[in-house]
């Protein structure tokens, strides 16, 4: 299986990368230091990307800028940080990406418990998850040729303990268990889901 | 009480107006034609509208402009509608008003079942119903001295038949039970709640 990993140069992806490499097509995508760079808040990027990559069987994107700072501090300019990021992001990946596919391809998109459970500071990534998580729902029932679409939504990482004090009660999600749901939804034939690791 | 309604001149906003009014102070904004003029896509016109209102209790919105239309038609350009419109348009009645609004007053915005009920032709609307669901869970946990915020999300409207046949299956809701949503979370305790007419 070709598989395009955009977020490649981040915990996640560089992980996925490890995992997926051996049995399959891995083609590394991120700002920089991959096989393609793109910018996922630039459509004209992403375009780019496709064109590179050709034809895949699966698009993974574990990327997602967002804001995160105090409430008081949130106003339209930041909040545009998820919504070109996490949201549109993601989204363009897919209205975009479905030309480039192959037939009964899928894309896993990125999201987090934050959308059913939110904690303070993260109001924007919050938006943007909910946001992708509907558009998944949405698109799958939209998207032609046997093409799924799933999101991987987890809780806090184990290894991101920078973000634990944010997310007091939540038991971290350990990366075996996230490459997990990723490989359910890339591998399983779900489609319109939001898988929780663990 | 004083009740900002925002969206006034359309179907839902009419029908509040009128239930509301011989109890409240109801001042009704919308792009053209009532109390205040307001484009909910420009913050500076929103801070403009709470200059002009005053102090107020309960802002309600129903306004949320969205694509519509086919999803081979949708990219980038036409999910902005949504973005730009029913999603950061209602996040920044929020987040502007919240400097207005009195202690203990509440926030009551607009989405819909398509956020986890999709139809064909309307991946942005579900997108922002999805984000701004998503958006008041986290707002309730953020907003101080009291001040509730819930969203209403009706299927489609027993006053809107043109768009029954996109929403097949879809038990009509009548603007009585819509009207009573709106007033569970106007004059009700609860908070980040998205409440289901009927």
């Amino acid at each position: 299986m070709k598989i395009i990993i955009v977020g490649a140069s981040g915990t996640m992806g560089k992980h996925l990368t490890n995992a997926f490499k051996n049995e399959h097509e891995v083609i590394t995508a991120a700002t920089k230091g991959c096989d393609i760079n793109v910018d996922i808040t630039s459509p004209e990027s992403i375009e780019n990307m496709y064109k590179k990559a050709g034809a895949f069987d699966a698009l993974v994107s574990t990327a997602g800028p967002t804001f995160v700072g105090p409430w008081s501090k949130l106003t339209d300019k930041e909040f545009r940080k998820g919504i070109d990021g996490k949201m549109m992001g993601q989204i363009n990946l897919v209205l975009i990406g479905q030309h480039y596919i192959n037939p009964r391809g899928s894309f896993t998109l990125i999201t987090g418990a934050l959308s059913h459970d939110p904690q303070k500071n993260f109001a924007n990534a919050t938006a943007a998850n909910g946001a992708v998580d509907a558009f998944v729902r949405s698109a799958a029932i939209e998207l032609e040729n046997g093409i799924r679409i799933n999101t991987v939504s987890p809780t806090v990482i184990e290894n991101s303990p920078q973000y634990f004090p944010f997310f007091p009660g939540d038991i971290p999600v350990t990366m075996l268990q996230l490459e997990y749901a990723f490989r359910k939804a890339i591998f399983g034939a779900n489609t319109g889901q939001v898988i929780k690791p663990g």
